[in-house]
Parts: C-alpha cells; sequence; structure tokens
C-alpha cells in the first residue's frame, strides 16, 4: 500500500463532500501524488464539484492535470433488451 | 460571420441532441474549425453527452482539443442572501 504513487476513486451519488474527504485521507496518508476521480452519467457533475471543491478549499497546491471524457457502454435495464451508451469522465489531480 | 474561425454554444437544459444539431450546423456553414461548448452545474453531464455523440456518431473526425473545469459564482436565488458556488466546464472540439 505504502509503494502505491497513484489512486482511483469513483463517483457515484453520494455528496460531493463524502469524495473530497476520500481525497484528503488518500493523499495525507503518505506518498500518494496523484488520484483519478471517475464517473459517470449524472455523476459527472458531481466529479467537476469534488475536484474544485478538493482544489479551491481543502488542498491548495492541488492541480487538475488530465481530463478525458468517453463513452461506456451499460447493460440493459431490466424488461429493456438494448444496451446503453453513458458519458464517462476521468480528472486527474496531481500534488 | 464568414471569418469567424471559433464558436462558443452554450449548453443548458434541452435535449443533448438540439446542442448537437448545432454543433453540426455551426461546423457545415464554413470555414469554423473550432467549437466550444461551455456548462454549469448539472448542465455539465448534457455537456459531455453532446461532445461524445457528436464525436463517435455524426462528426468522425471531430477530436476534443481541451476540457477545462472551473468554478463561477451565481447571485443569490430569491429569499436567500448568499450567492452560490457553481462547477463549469468548457469542452473544445476540433475539425
Amino acid at each position: 500500500m505504502t509503494e502505491k504513487q497513484q489512486d482511483v476513486i469513483f463517483v457515484g451519488n453520494k455528496p460531493p463532500m463524502s469524495y473530497v474527504l476520500a481525497i484528503i485521507t488518500s493523499l495525507s496518508s503518505g506518498n500518494l501524488k496523484e488520484i483519478t476521480l471517475k464517473a459517470r452519467g449524472q455523476a459527472i457533475t458531481t466529479a467537476v464539484d469534488v475536484a474544485e471543491i478538493a482544489r479551491s478549499r481543502f488542498i491548495k497546491d492541488l492541480k487538475v492535470t488530465k481530463i478525458a471524457i468517453g463513452t461506456a457502454e451499460m447493460p440493459p435495464r431490466e424488461g429493456e433488451n438494448k444496451s446503453r451508451m453513458v458519458s464517462t469522465i476521468e480528472i486527474t489531480l496531481s500534488k
């Protein structure tokens, strides 16, 4: 664990502050320098909120070093027979 | 108008396809090579959807050349006296 230099946090439908706290915890735990937030669908907005809150209010030396968007295929909902496409985002934050 | 090389589309709460059509219209109208989508709050997810749909289904040579996130201050809602912070995104698409 202490060797790990990179971490991923999956952002879902919890309040943004729970993910901000996860970032703070990860970054203060040791030699971790970089965290990637991953989200899809409506959680994309939450991921952007989390990055902005962490950066502007809590960890001043945190920088957004990479943002990538994409599309993922989701299994069909119950009762449907077509898979759905959802947008995804990955935001990398570095100290 | 025909001299313009860059355009901005503000993404709000219409269905994603209306913004995709706006992109297609802009890019087919002449020498425009670059379009920036701007969105804030919940419309951030829509902006990512719009970029992904335009790129994967309609304009194959369109590339995401820049993504920036930020925070904007919004005026207080009626009956409140504190301004609110909202997250923003800018996605630049180029041919």
